[in-house]
């Protein structure tokens, strides 16, 4: 189990990196939606491998068809399924990763799940997975922008290593983002790491960072208390990425520095709606989302394919040493951000269609 | 929707904070477990205010009843419900919430969602709801300990504003942790933290802090790919904590500042098994269980009830000044601690059953 | 598993026949019902046992007490639980069927299942458990009048044994069903059941039947393709039941014997709406509600208890002799009509709150 | 929502009658299994059309493709995905149904619950999706046979109109059933079948019927109480089919006219276990197999699409004359056997999955 995310917009993904397809499986996309298909693709190609010299130069056309739940240009209100062909799928060069353990690679683990592994470019592993959470995710956004004017979702690197940026979700756009092949709105610090992560693939090395999200536009009363709260599912949502090992909402780990008088936001009118003048909270309160943009951060460790020898077992458990080649980014960083705004668009839609009733506010 | 949690191990909660009673209902929970019912109370009563100066002094006796599913002593396999009869509930002293939205509560969001609210104590929202997990989880982890020999949970205090302790996830008990009445095991931090506590409360003020939790023995190959990962669902867990805004697996948001040569965990072979030299990882690959511990970070934010005169608005959306009265903790840290052990346990019995065949390592 | 029924109005139970108490928690009730306690209360006296000579004396007042999810007589649209504490519980009387399997009940299957069994009065086995349903399914029939003016749900015993009634889908009323003590509405074949019933009885034997049920005032629109149908979720509420062994929509297996010139129902303009003239189908047409009355019936199998001697064997595999003592209906018949209003009630105002937009016909 | 079906072993289908593809992804299928692939295709190929003179002659190859799931040779224990293209979908003749409602079809059922519905045969309400569904279950079936040994499972024709034949689930094959073009095992009922589809054709007319399946091999222990008993969800599973009105297990509504000393089942040892005598309970008490085989009948009405003028309404709900061209079947019982069986090995590899330890009976 665990193929699927979601309970009212719920998503089934399957492939492997290095098998026949990836696609997803959307069963409760709301019917009548003229999808823009071009807008699915456009949200796959910013994820896509090859796009500028940061990351992995594997070729992948990584063209969507829709196979079902789709008419004359409208969602049906029944499955509608999303189809990628994997192309550039050289497996011989994985042979010698067959019988031994990639450190902090998911090889170990698989095995001692499923007993029994797919060891070609991380089989189910893989963060090519990703391609149809994103295809999805540009689903979501649709849904989502069809019903709440003035949804918009916006990611962007925040962190390089020790690299921060100086980025304000309320203003932050689309735009700024891409302006940069890191991917980071704040130009003098995205330069500071495009020079950082050049300097670290030199080295043979990787490194990690902080993705941040925002999501804007989304009404108060989104969240489903006691567990299905909109920071669990979030957080379920960003955790189950590749390589993500931390996430906060708001404020997160910083605001345990602040006193309560510091981190409360105090509730004003706001044009015909109640707001906070602060967002520590980042958009949820018990759960449920306030009217303030929400704001995420997930951490990403650094990627664990090094071309440099490191010492680790095989499958007998003896040790040896290896050293990876091929084709792999020093950072995933830059290809993060669109998965993790899919991420965000996946959890707000489920939850919009969970509202029981027109929401009022 | 939302009050339930888990799939194989699945509990649902029920109860408000002033209403009658709170409760659970498991299941999920394996026939034949001979329950310790006096190991059930005693997380609840670490759960419980009045303890120690630094928490609240409402006095409850949180007495547990088990309704059903269980049989001689021992679990029948069917639904297992517990009960907890509210004693110490004075509502009239919320009267003057009714009309006004406390910041950083809940009480908005919940008007936005449901139109409607008990404001009594916050209602379903209050943290009082948590006393159904501890019970919950105080099965799960007997579940856990009948079929892992070694398995161990413990949480901790790992911060206090700025003042952080030094814990060794590998090593740490509940002996240390209980020593001290902030239950953090590093002494010399502990009194620095209770100090800063009286001062914060004196001043009318609250403080946040960070939680720790280790799970120790638990084999690899416990977690589901793709999105039921361990880390996601220890993420969704920790973050539908009350007041939890951030969660780390391992290293976590400082891991972003280590290159992939320092971050990888290399393999090696461990006494029978295989195993790795450091653990930035968190017991966690691909989602799935390494062997290593399992170490995980909770960040609570400051609490939001103060004693002092906060602007906020009326339910007709005009500012009022408000200041809290009554019975609250100036720092949920201590008291967190039961509960994050609690969530860990609950994810851990649920992805225990979830493996569909007896697990081999 | 298994505790739990439904999607968007989710019910779990819990509780045996001869523990503390029985009970149930609806996740996912909307907010801001009033509701009719009283209406609840009514429907579990109509289940309990002891109102007419037909039934089992056993003295339960089956008192249901709202735990949570209710404030100021409103539904909060959080988990609403439910109690009823065991009274008239002597489980002296079932010690010797600690250790022999009685024909034809789940004795055996629970040993095979679970490993062990709670042998009194079936355990969690037992019909008893059914009050939770009522409870839960009063609750559902609420929402559903809130929402669907002219809702309406109606059950009737339509045959006991060969004695088959004549009643009309379209016109029953509950009043006509409660006239008789064996709830047919056809008085003729009523009075001819009642001494079936007693004839049975006295020969130390029982008897089963049929009961119908229908829900008038359902629109179109209810049911969720492929696999969440209205039929499938009604089949699978009703064979859910104690002793249910078949359950027909419309026509059922009578409707083989039809050609399909004489069971298609041809559609007409209606009031404002599009019906059909005849209702073959039952109501349903692609697993989704036409708009027609919704007519299920569900067979019920001879009461497996019988107060004469049959050979069996004990937990060892050793045959033996058994006749069962105490108190017993001879026919469950009557006692099954508020049940299976109840399921149908539950099934109905799941799939109402499974809608993803206002309903527009 | 509703294309997925089950818990532990989850299928998720998508696809219309004339889209791009129809397909299944597989969520919990167990690691390391051996794949038949051409077990698969066999039993598309036993649900095809075009098979024999009795059954539409629409031409598709269905050939079945493996998307994921499977790595040399083996499941992976992650979502297996599988694909069959449409291959002779001429869209254009059902352009006349694109304004109107065919009676007892979903056409106006589709366009209450959806607002909008793929006119183009069926759409996704086609039985042609059922191609999914025994891709899927044949997949099931090899799961169940890779753990029980013994496990088989038959489907047969019961009963065309009024032709009932005889047939006995403890010893039925698959030769026999196959030995007739309408899959009744009975030749001699077969012969009288197969004569009355016939003639029904030639009058432009439709019949339904009944047809049986038995799993034999399933050992005492399958299934969950309460609500998901094997009997719950086997009701679920069939009532899921395209016009299935009806399910019993065992001897369903024909038990009803047995008195309880005729109906129960004497239980008996049984070479090493322990059985009963009779089967009238159709191999499940309590909600749990018994041992015993497990019997089911299902009630299919006849086909809504006949070749004859018959009333309806337009979308505009006006009074209008339709009689349908182009290629159905008369009956589809002959074509529902492999559906059936396909349902059963799917209801039962979930709840062989589901249960939490290696069973022991």
């Amino acid at each position: 189990m665990g193929d699927s995310f979601g309970h009212a917009f719920r998503i089934t993904t399957f492939g492997e990196s290095h098998g026949a397809a990836l696609g997803v499986v959307i069963d409760g996309c709301p019917p009548g939606l003229l999808l823009d298909q071009d807008a699915i693709q456009a949200e796959c190609d910013r994820r896509r491998p090859g796009q500028s010299k940061l990351v992995t130069p594997r070729k992948e056309a990584d063209r969507i068809e829709i196979l079902s739940g789709l008419f004359e240009g409208r969602t049906t209100g029944t499955a509608l399924a999303m189809l990628v062909r994997n192309e550039d799928a050289d497996s011989s060069k994985y042979d010698d990763l067959k019988d031994l353990y990639r450190p902090s690679h998911a090889d170990f683990t698989y095995d001692a799940r499923y007993g029994f592994r797919d060891h070609r470019g991380g089989g189910r592993s893989s963060a090519r997975e990703t391609v149809a959470r994103v295809a999805a995710g540009a689903v979501a956004r649709q849904v989502l922008q069809s019903r709440l004017p003035g949804f918009d979702c916006v990611s962007w690197v925040e962190s390089v290593g020790d690299l921060v940026a100086s980025v304000d979700p309320n203003a932050v756009t689309r735009d700024a983002v891409e302006a940069t092949d890191v991917r980071c709105p704040d130009p003098a610090v995205a330069a500071a790491m495009i020079e950082r992560i050049q300097a670290v693939r030199k080295a043979r090395d990787t490194i990690g960072g902080v993705v941040g999200v925002v999501a804007r536009g989304v009404p108060a009363g989104f969240g489903d208390p006691i567990f299905d709260k909109l920071d669990g599912d979030l957080g379920k949502a960003m955790l189950s990425l590749p390589a993500a090992k931390g996430v906060e909402i708001g404020d997160g780990f910083r605001g345990t520095h602040l006193l309560g008088s510091q981190h409360n936001d105090p509730f004003v009118p706001k044009s015909g709606r109640i707001g906070t003048t602060t967002n520590h909270a980042g958009g949820i309160l018990g759960g449920i989302s306030s009217g303030e943009p929400i704001v995420v951060r997930v951490a990403f460790k650094p990627v664990a394919t090094l071309f440099q020898p490191q010492t680790t077992v095989n499958t007998r458990g003896e040790p040896v040493v290896f050293a990876a080649r091929g084709r792999h980014d020093p950072c995933v960083l830059p290809r993060a951000v669109p998965i993790v705004e899919a991420m965000m668009c996946l959890v707000l839609a489920d939850h919009l269609l969970r509202l029981p009733v027109p929401h009022r506010r």
